[in-house]
């Protein structure tokens, strides 16, 4: 018996996730759920790119929920308390839930009653939600976490993903600020347009997953400023603009930092890099060097971890609880 | 309530971990196992070098086992058959298990039929076995299938460890042939006296949780030798003479090699690293510069394992099935 999959929101993440669900023994698509009025009633196939899947995409959520499918992939938005119906809604219909909405990755800091309420409703309806995808969720925690492993004791933790951003879409290159002003890139910053959701749950889950006491977490957002001029396939940034965005995370004890993210996104980078330290017994540094490509990694790991997902025991589960990996097949 | 301990094997692994697990909260040693006359009846403290514990060392596994410890942390051999007897008395004795076995990693090729029936045997008592370390159990194998998330597709994979073996004890320095002609080494290898136990297991990992076929397991056995005098703080090893030992683990399909693991173990290696490449889409690659530290590693991954897997679902697991991480309190 195949997995019996919907798809519920078909946004760039979402089509690349049903593209790659397509390549997969063991899943067939059985819905598709989005509200953009130029994609309701088309075939998911066309609206994502491939062949017709005979699946229409339908913006009545609850009645292709109604089939209940065995997991629901969730991509609609980044924000927890704007997907909790949503969520709750899957669950109700007696669906795994494995979303990419980045404060589910770990919400249990910043949306404790809302965490609680759907922990509940899912360990009601029997089944497992986790948020995950490549960041939050797996380069800067899950993978901390994993290499953690081989370590006796952790004082601190330092990671450092830097991103070249100039072969990136250009919806992303605009995202990050590239080419702006810093006034523009602040007023962009200042109106909630530029910046990465996650870092304070990776934080959040390099914590709890370490038993490093953390009492604060903070964040700063700040420009990354071209050094010399920079021309990408979409834009061109002169030195002094804007290249893009670096974000950085910490979880602080009293004074003292613990935990220290540091997310670099911009174009022109010269040394690209996934990178852990830890420091305590031993000492370790591991590297992932060139970096962990975005956009083909969230697809992935969200992939991956859907059969993962529904071995997990009932509740909002978050990447601590499930041994995530690469999975062929379903 | 504490975690309820019995620590089965006091060799130089078994004592590091007794005395990690002193270290950490929520764990309680109740017991401790060891045939070896020197140790037999000594206070636990006393046999692993610290503080006493009120721990008496006992060969009467029996007596032990029969105080039904949550946990019983199992490392006495290499060998999946040897200690199979060994690991069914905890089981029956109603603790999960955790052992430094390295056949014990992936039982499931070698020896289908004791594995099923130790697996059927944890299912019926409700516990949980998992064989685990440093290598196999997760530099060559579960770091290798958690970087590999961010993968969409996977045809081939390459790992290779180097560990300088200057720095490590004399009785390792032995082990692999250090100061040996070839002709001894040889020998060695032929009488089994060189040989790290575990690359098919670690081959059979990969090819379990990528779902590559792999038909063939291949391993091959080689000295390195020195280009040049190496002293180290315990032998001499001349030029020309045996530096270490480089084995290799080869996943085949038909004759296509499907994964290539790498390990080389020799006093004056000049870069020792942890390297996993990943051949897929897209292709990646994860180091660790320095590799991981051997035996602070063994104790560690052993250790933070124990609270995953008492909360693991009964049977004969491996770490495909197991959130490997680091866990500071029990």
């Amino acid at each position: 018996m195949p997995l019996r999959i919907i798809q519920y929101g078909i946004g760039p993440i979402g089509s690349a996730i049903v593209r790659l669900l397509l390549e997969r023994t063991g899943a067939e698509i059985i819905g598709a759920i989005d509200i953009a009025p130029d994609k309701v009633g088309r075939d998911l196939g066309d609206v994502v790119g491939t062949s017709p899947l005979g699946v229409p995409v339908s913006d009545r959520a609850d009645a292709v929920l109604a089939r209940r499918a065995d997991v629901v992939v969730h991509s609609t938005s980044s924000y927890f308390d704007q997907v909790f119906d949503q969520l709750l809604a899957c669950v109700r219909a007696g669906s795994h839930v494995v979303s990419t909405c980045e404060e589910l990755a770990y919400p249990f800091r910043k949306y404790p009653e809302l965490a609680r309420r759907l922990d509940e409703e899912a360990k009601a309806a029997g089944v497992a939600v986790l948020g995950t995808g490549v960041n939050p969720g797996f380069v800067m925690d899950k993978l901390v976490l994993t290499v953690a492993t081989v370590c006796q004791r952790i004082e601190r933790v330092f990671v450092r993903r830097v991103v070249d951003a100039s072969q990136r879409r250009l919806p992303l290159q605009r995202k990050i600020g590239a080419g702006m002003t810093v006034e523009e890139f602040r007023a962009a910053v200042e109106a909630g347009r530029i910046r990465h959701i996650g870092l304070p749950e990776s934080v959040a889950l390099i914590a709890a997953g370490l038993g490093l006491e953390v009492e604060t977490i903070a964040e700063t957002i700040e420009p990354i400023l071209a050094d010399a001029d920079v021309t990408t396939p979409y834009l061109h940034v002169r030195k002094g603009q804007v290249a893009g965005v670096r974000q950085i995370g910490r979880g602080l004890a009293g004074d003292r930092e613990r935990i220290h993210l540091d997310l670099q996104m911009y174009v022109g980078a010269k040394e690209p890099v996934d990178e852990i330290r830890l420091f305590g017994t031993p000492d370790l540094c591991a590297q992932i060097p060139g970096g962990t490509h975005g956009d083909l990694a969230t697809a992935a790991v969200v992939v991956n971890t859907i059969p993962l997902v529904v071995q997990a025991p009932p509740g909002l589960r978050t990447v601590l609880d499930i041994p995530v990996r690469f999975a062929a097949a379903f």
